[in-house]
């Protein structure tokens, strides 16, 4: 079975059909600002970290019919208007340029079918969006990826897709790739060359690991779309980073990567999250992501890498007050600890869902809420103040890890995003 | 009655004293890192206003006799080692150096007999050092003050002695002088041309207002001499906001205090204050002195201009969470109604130990804790989130003004600091 799959509408049109997965990725190399608010163009290059996608993945099937009035899209079983997005009928419309043409199951649609004919769209992320991490970058690199197997889109030069996903999202554009993988800034002022790269393979650092401590917000943070237009306006600062530091950590982030050197990785990882945050702390209004919670995370972190003399953990946040924390295989129980220590599940969260991976409690040797209440104060240095505790700060820690690019689906997904027979969402 | 007082210690040796009182100063263009450690010369220029020492200041007794065997410091009544601190050290020689000779109720003391004779100080605050508002720089500059009039010391050329209080604290040397004061960086290595100066003197700007929203906070902050020390080792930003950013707002903010700018003073003073909170952020580790409560301060600040369509009150926040608010006369009520509203005190606080000032509370046609539980939600604009409300988080809300230098007090102080017999604290 091909990654098209063809089915018929009731009066006997053909619907052919596209699923795929695609995973979210976090920056440790931060995008922020525009030099082109219409094709997004960043002012600097940025370096991603891709998701495992088992963990945090945006699954989309597109359809494409002669029997479909209008490009319809669907967004976690929600009806969302493409006429109102500038970006999806961007991305839609170059993806549709470039259409090749369609042979499955012994049906053809030629290059001019598939540019009239209208699209269907149906996403979900297999995560609570209130995770905060980057949906939008996985949804827009799903649609891409998914719509170019579907219209026979290859690339003419690698990258062609990430730069058209980057118009749905810059993000989107690194979530093509899985492992490591670079945003260049580019120079052209059509954005071509504005593209993502894979620095290196998702097995290339078999034990890195990534835990996500989602944090209990109380207030609405600012679009990151809205966000770095202030910055870009209003701060002094975001154009010197752009410029001057970020090159820099670039080539070191890369090389980093390249020795699979946690430390230097973890020094750059922490000071170019910080770095992000303070431009938008630059930004007038001033603009806040990381919250208190946020603040003890990073202190929590601080506080075992200087106890430890030596990185063992690094976070970093994006524009929300989630901290994304990296370590490696061997400190996975250790960290967690330190975080249930300081962020202790509330009284009402079951520990199964407060920390969902079984093997990553058995790491942390808790099994029980009393484990957590037991867990005696981490060491930390002498001159450190202690730490303080705040249950129920953080809504869950989840458990991930550095993971593969988009995937076709082969097998029908459970519960499907089109139904076969009507290229709509199943009635329910 | 003359600066300096005279008396006789039990065995007759002649103890002379001087009693000042110095203001606390906050600065609108922020000193953030120095380029000497030793002589604390800035890496850039400053200013800030002096706030009136009837509601903020320090006030030193300075006492010289050849009865005395040793330096003595007494801090808020507790003896503080002198041998301990460099600061206090430097600060003492500076001034002894320069004695000239004091003749006072028909007793001379020689310049000879004045370098060889031991000094006792004394020094306390009519503030809580909880408010966090800069006690060692009216401290220090009190000190420099009181003991340059005892030993008849005068300045060679204009802020030699607020070069001197720059030995004991940077920010010291801009509480020489009353009004708005610039700290001019300087360029001698020796430090000399590093010195504070009036920009405008304390009637110059009759209708501006300060109120300070002290926070409960739950943490030790770092000290601003360990935090700017890692700003300037590991802040990227920081240099370029004191070579690119700061000689710019220097000369805006001046200008926008000679015409009384309100518009163009809140905006700097509010772009400053982020400015360096973010390079503190940028620091690593990163620094943070606001927290959630400052960010909520900061917030309805931010949405009060925005609803009035111009700056209505301007925040600034040194090495701490509290927030100290610059408004116009007119609007003094009308802020205090919205920081009431959004932070109420907690039900054991009396209103008028939350808002000691009967005058304010009356502007803000406020009278007890019903009004303030029946003020309505401050208007907002329309596409703003209606902010919440924080009982409890502030400690308390002060008011005051810009205010003058230092002064001696011609009256004796009630209780005294030191007791003119003995020249140590009275025994209470």
């Amino acid at each position: 079975m091909g990654a098209i799959q063809l089915s018929q509408s009731p009066d006997g049109a053909p619907i052919f059909s596209v699923t795929a997965r695609t995973p979210t990725n976090i920056a440790v190399i931060k995008y922020w600002g525009k030099r082109d608010e219409a094709l997004i163009l960043p002012l600097n290059s940025s370096l991603s970290v891709t998701l495992d996608p088992n963990d945090l993945a945006a699954t989309t099937t597109v359809a494409i019919s002669p029997a479909f009035e209008e490009d319809k899209l669907w967004l976690n079983g929600k009806e969302v208007s493409i006429s109102d997005s500038v970006r999806y009928q961007n991305c839609l419309r170059a993806v549709r340029e470039r259409a090749q043409g369609i042979e499955a199951g012994g049906e053809k649609a030629s290059q001019e079918q598939l540019r009239s004919w209208r699209i269907h769209v149906a996403s979900r992320n297999n995560f609570p969006t209130a995770a905060g991490l980057a949906s939008s970058a996985a949804g827009f690199a799903c649609l891409v990826f998914s719509l170019a197997q579907l219209l026979g889109v290859t690339e003419e030069r690698p990258g062609d897709l990430s730069a058209i996903a980057r118009l749905g999202s810059g993000s989107a554009c690194r979530s093509l790739y899985g492992g490591f993988v670079r945003w260049n800034m580019g120079q052209a002022s059509d954005g071509h060359d504005s593209i993502a790269e894979q620095v290196a393979g998702e097995e290339h650092w078999p034990d890195l690991r990534v835990l996500v401590a989602v944090v209990n917000d109380r207030q609405k943070d600012t679009s990151s779309t809205a966000g770095m237009q202030q910055s870009v306006r209003t701060s002094p600062l975001l154009l010197h980073r752009a410029k001057a530091v970020v090159p820099e950590r670039m080539v070191a982030m890369e090389r980093a990567i390249a020795a699979r050197d946690f430390q230097a990785f973890g020094a750059l990882t922490m000071a170019d999250s910080n770095q992000f945050h303070a431009t938008c702390l630059d930004t007038s209004p001033p603009i806040f992501y990381m919250n208190d919670a946020s603040r003890q995370v990073i202190g929590l972190v601080e506080q075992w890498n200087a106890q430890a003399g030596e990185i063992k953990a690094a976070y970093t946040f994006d524009a929300g007050p989630n901290a994304v924390l990296f370590c490696l295989e061997a400190d996975r129980g250790a960290l967690l600890r330190r975080l249930l220590y300081h962020f202790p599940p509330s009284d009402s969260t079951p520990l199964n869902e407060y920390v969902e991976s079984a093997e990553l409690l058995k790491e942390a040797s808790v099994s029980s809420a009393d484990d957590i209440r037991d867990l005696p104060a981490p060491e930390i240095s002498k001159e450190a103040k202690p730490g303080l505790q705040f249950p129920g700060e953080l809504k869950y820690i989840m458990s991930t890890r550095v993971g593969m690019g988009p995937q076709v689906c082969e097998k029908p997904l459970e519960p499907l995003l089109l139904d076969a027979r009507t290229g709509f969402p199943p009635v329910s």
